[in-house]
């Protein structure tokens, strides 16, 4: 992977557009790119923009996302006006995304933009948008085009990870470990990713070729056994989309992930770190599963958010992906909290609750919903991650037969 | 209109983003709105997103326009990318719209942006970008919804206008120059604006009872009989949306204007100022008409794109639109060139090519499309308005019978 190398900013920031480009979504000759972003995004939304065309994109549109803007909606819109979101943007997006185009995210969120905010709105306002967004959303975990996300350091996501420091510090901090995290300081981060996804795919296969009945994870406050769904297919690293093309949907990335079944988990568990989760911030989740349904869920703080997101559908109180990460990550290793899922879901083990990803079934992107149901495979309008594993959390693998493999040992590979 | 006090830049964009949400869009309590801007009007959007919440909207959505991103696609992009425009973001503006949103934009575009780029790919860009914004752009000269336009002072229009001063020092001179034209320094901008609605309303019904079959352009280079369509209709200011709500579609506005017949214009006209047109100056045109068709066209600068533009479509070289502004109007006054249609058509009378409105023909709004073209109503791609009149240009109406009245004298109304 090289020595690491000392680099300037500019430097640095092109390196991570070239690199989301060409590795993350992988953007072919001639194809469409629509690009998401929040506003203070743009200094590499300008860079991630010249990668595309210089890789002969026909045509890049980015949606910014103005986060001034959904607060002044928050301080002054009517109470009825949560309940809308824009599908017409969304329905406009999975046309571009059937017609060819591929899709970059780039994340910098304010983790806490609407912390101060009425839950009720934010369930309202969440709620409407994961309806609308749904034909977008269907699209990209079907994988159905290549697509990634990446991440920009922005002042009050920085804030939020170095409450301490100057906002300039904490800013430049913050893409220091962007940068560590994404391989971007490796003398050549490209055929850095290419190991990684190498050492990634070992991994999955290691664990497809156990075919484990469930997963069963034990340490302080969870005592947890998630069953699999049938034929689940352990993924990580880069994915074939259904177009041909090969990308990579997260930078960065460190988990093997799977599907569990929807009916099948039993116990219960506590997360090992807050959920940020559309500005509000989830901390201290305990939940009891029966039979595949949370039937008891509590959390110290956001507690009213989690509440109403496990009402939002019938699949939300199910898992829809489980995930390994050990605690010699990158990220882990960093010892930061992120309040962001992106990073933080690559530093510890975790379930999501909500829509599974078909592709991490054998052959599910071909199956049918009837039978992807009937393997298990849950369905949402949601799909969010928490994080279960730390250095106490000790994972079991549970064969047919009963017989039982030790996966995971104080949050290490076993 | 009462008497102007000197007021601090917060104060007027906010009464300018005021006058924009509750006079020239005149946004309904529960109305969406979709707003588009250049990324550098982000102070603008700010205050403008915060009057349409607290009107009551139930979503504002913006579209932002980078600049730094066009140049790119112009220097690294393939040139098959130009025949491509994303018809779906436009699609999905138009479904919002059918869906009772309203729409604002905010002009501030760099108005040479693209004038050192190669004049196919302007041609094809804007062609390919004509074509898919056709969804759009029908329901807005329509008047399926209320609209409007108003404008913000950004650096690289204010380097434009105001080529010799420092750019701090432009930038405020361009936001006096927009304040001013805007009527915003008015004790009550509001109540300024309901009068000078008045006065334009009084212009149109006199020209509508004048009922003339022609207009006579006389002037330097000029000699032009524009022919008027049949029951055609002079509107300005204010105009009612078939939605029922009354906007202001241009702050600021000072023409009154109908529609040609696309086949009775005959004779030579030379423009008076210089045409912006999506990035490319285009200056000193001379064009002569031929039973309503222009058959010779030549410019001093941008006469390529020129060429280019008139070979969009069949009624690319026919008449949408004639307009009448006296040599008084606030805009002219201020002898600046604008370099931004916006202004610098309220500063002088006006043709443009391309598009008529049907709401510049009595009865126009439920007509068929037939019925229109057979009343002279010219249909384009396009609609690009380019200025004619000045000090030196006189105007007459031409009755039926042969009689001639003197509409203007010297640019002022005679």
């Amino acid at each position: 992977m090289g020595v690491p190398i000392q680099l300037g900013w500019q430097t640095r920031i092109d390196r991570l557009a070239n690199l989301a480009i060409n590795v993350g979504v992988n953007l072919q000759p001639g194809q469409e790119l629509v690009l998401t972003a929040p506003l203070q995004a743009l200094p590499l939304v300008e860079r991630v923009t010249e990668h595309a065309y210089r890789v002969g994109s026909r045509h890049v549109t980015t949606i910014f996302n103005d986060e001034v803007g959904t607060l002044a909606r928050f301080r002054y819109a009517p109470i009825s006006a949560f309940d809308y979101s824009p599908a017409w943007l969304f329905e406009g997006m999975a046309t571009a995304f059937r017609a060819g185009a591929a899709r970059l995210a780039i994340s910098g969120e304010d983790p806490v933009l609407l912390a101060g905010q009425d839950p009720e709105k934010v369930f309202r306002a969440n709620r409407a948008r994961s309806v609308a967004y749904r034909p977008a959303l269907d699209l990209i975990t079907d994988f159905s085009m290549n697509w990634s996300i990446v991440s920009c350091a922005t002042p009050a996501w920085a804030a939020q990870v170095f409450p301490n420091m100057p906002k300039e510090a904490a800013v430049s901090e913050l893409w220091e470990a962007i940068f560590s995290a994404s391989r971007i300081d490796n003398q050549d981060p490209i055929a850095a990713w290419a190991e990684h996804n190498l050492a990634l795919r070992a991994r999955t296969k290691q664990l497809n070729a156990k075919a484990y009945q469930a997963l069963h994870f034990q340490g302080p406050g969870t005592n947890l056994e998630i069953g699999l769904s049938d034929g689940h297919q352990w993924l990580g690293g880069a994915e074939t989309a259904k177009n041909g093309v090969v990308c990579n949907p997260n930078i960065p990335t460190e988990e093997v992930f799977t599907t569990p079944h929807c009916t099948r988990t039993n116990g219960h568990v506590r997360s090992t770190k807050p959920l940020s989760y559309q500005g509000t911030l989830i901390t201290d989740i305990i939940v009891e599963f029966k039979e595949g349904q949370i039937v008891n869920a509590d959390a110290r703080t956001g507690r009213e958010v989690l509440q109403k997101v496990l009402n939002t559908d019938e699949g939300a109180r199910r898992l829809g992906e489980v995930a390994l990460v050990p605690g010699s990550s990158p990220i882990s290793r960093s010892g930061l909290l992120f309040y962001n899922t992106l990073f933080d879901e690559n530093a510890a083990s975790h379930i999501a609750i909500g829509q599974a990803y078909r592709s991490a079934l054998q052959g599910g992107a071909n199956a049918s919903a009837e039978e992807l149901a009937g393997r298990g495979a849950n369905t949402s309008q949601i799909h969010i991650d928490w994080m279960i594993g730390s250095s106490k959390v000790d994972v079991d693998g549970v064969h047919a037969s009963g017989m039982i493999d030790p996966v995971m040992r104080n949050g290490e590979w076993a």
